[in-house]
């Protein structure tokens, strides 16, 4: 099955303790799309300007990403972040944000993307995301990503966004905000209430957590020694949350595949963080992507008691 | 096999956005011999005053806890705490503390308090900690945590003391604080290297990580719905994980043992929270606790994929 994305493409200027890097290819709608690439087909709605030059558009095709409908702006600009992270890699500083095409981004979808199976509307204004939801028609599973600033200033909209998607991924932080709960368990079943079958509580370096109304499931980020720069982790865990279930076909999503898919969409994310930008999710294998799936399963496993064992 | 646990015995005056409560039985010493009561004999080292009367002592003797080392100074004052949580509960914010008999606490062991095969030093002075290690010369395991108090005034006399145990709780501020190593992976690997063979790393509401030469292993907090007062969450987890320990007699502590132990203290814990001070340990029964063992089981387990899938 093939997959949609809407959302930014940009050009990421980022210094972390480990060093830092000019104008790599960066922003939401890429590292998802990167990280999908290694299970279905992909098809990447966005805007980018005139300086947005072949070198960076290969990096998205030679992984099978379709970009028909990436909009280049003749005489206009890619959108442009500069930021930081401190010694402890846990917030993102930003120093510049250049929307530039971005700030007039009006997604067209061709026949392609329009009838995609799953659509993943990254974190852009919940308005578009209504816009481009409306359009997939035989997308059987919709999923979202915001962040604070629409919380702040467009909460309605992106309440009936989210009432329109099956899977919402936000952070912990961004979840206390918009329900107003500081308890993550009420905090999700409230926004399930209002439509989708799953919330996905990303928590950062303490990982990830799966609620639906059958049960909870969480899952520890990857213990890696370096973690050398987070810029586009949670979009990596969304591209291989969402890229597993696209890749599975007309199977059932039940309770099972979806723990898988957020095993495949921690996979994603630790590889994303291990290197700059997308560097590292560039080079990476289908089979490191399994190896490390196993080792999250041996890593979580908890074996049963011996027999005669309890008390 | 039995248990020796050194700290404090208090009372605690709580006040949650649930409500509140004067003067209940708390203190470190108090929640994990109450946790590790479930599994294994418990002797309890610690002092209290005059007003410790018969009504708090049996709360603790009805669980089969040894009090023969509880010292009772005459004519002096219990420690007291009293501390309210906002609406998050995530950070208790002290209002007064009275160390009272605390102060000038001098552990007193018994020969049966020296025999126990499995020690816990909870947080209380590293020098003390030392003191109670060096007569406990039977145990096959010691287990140590502690606070950003002493890692502040006493950072090399606590890293003595951690050379002298096996396992370290600490929490993942902590750890990073004693260590000044921002990556738990790499601070956990820091303390293993002077000595402990495993480092449990308490996350409050995402958990906790183990952290031992040979792996990594971690488990989400239980999703509650109401945290009612997260007081002694930590020391009941260190209880239900050593008291586990404790309770399998000479059986070899493997990987797996130790994960197991991980669970039981993340099941202790979450009874623990669920409603003010030890009311909840108190009434509760080791069916309850097994159940949520499968529970915890079951919200981590990772189906493999199947047959075919693989890409």
């Amino acid at each position: 099955m093939a997959l949609t994305v809407v959302g930014s493409v940009a050009f990421d200027s980022v210094r972390t303790p480990f060093g830092e890097r000019e104008r790599m290819l960066g922003g939401s709608a890429t590292h998802f799309s990167l990280a999908a690439s290694f299970f279905c087909e992909v098809n990447l709605v966005g805007v980018v300007g005139e300086d947005f030059d072949e070198r960076y558009e290969r990096q998205l095709t030679e992984r099978g990403i379709d970009t028909q409908d990436l909009q280049r702006i003749a005489g206009g600009k890619t959108f442009f972040w500069r930021g930081h992270y401190d010694f402890a890699l846990n917030t993102a500083h930003t120093d510049t944000t250049e929307l530039n095409v971005f700030a007039d981004f009006d997604p067209q979808l061709g026949e392609r993307s329009r009838n995609a199976e799953i659509v993943f509307l990254a974190n852009i204004q919940p308005q578009l995301q209504r816009r481009v939801r409306a359009q997939c028609r035989r997308a059987r599973l919709a999923a979202l990503d915001s962040m604070n600033l629409w919380i702040d200033s467009e909460r309605e909209e992106l309440l009936r966004a989210i009432s329109e998607v099956d899977v919402v991924f936000m952070n912990d932080a961004e979840l206390r905000m918009l329900t107003r709960q500081p308890n993550l368990v009420r905090a999700a079943r409230e926004l399930m209430a209002r439509g989708p079958r799953a919330v996905v509580a990303k928590l950062g370096e303490y990982g990830a957590s799966l609620y639906t109304p059958e049960g909870f499931f969480s899952l520890p980020a990857y213990p890696l020694e370096s973690v050398v720069d987070p810029t586009g982790a949670g979009d990596s865990f969304a591209g291989g949350f969402l890229g597993y279930l696209a890749g599975l076909g007309e199977a059932d999503i039940d309770e099972s595949v979806l723990r898988r898919a957020m095993t495949y969409g921690s996979v994603m994310a630790s590889f994303n963080v291990e290197r700059f930008g997308c560097e590292r999710v560039l080079e990476l294998t289908r089979a490191e992507i399994d190896e490390r799936f196993e080792e999250f399963r041996r890593m979580t496993a908890i074996e049963a008691l011996p027999a005669g064992e309890r008390a």
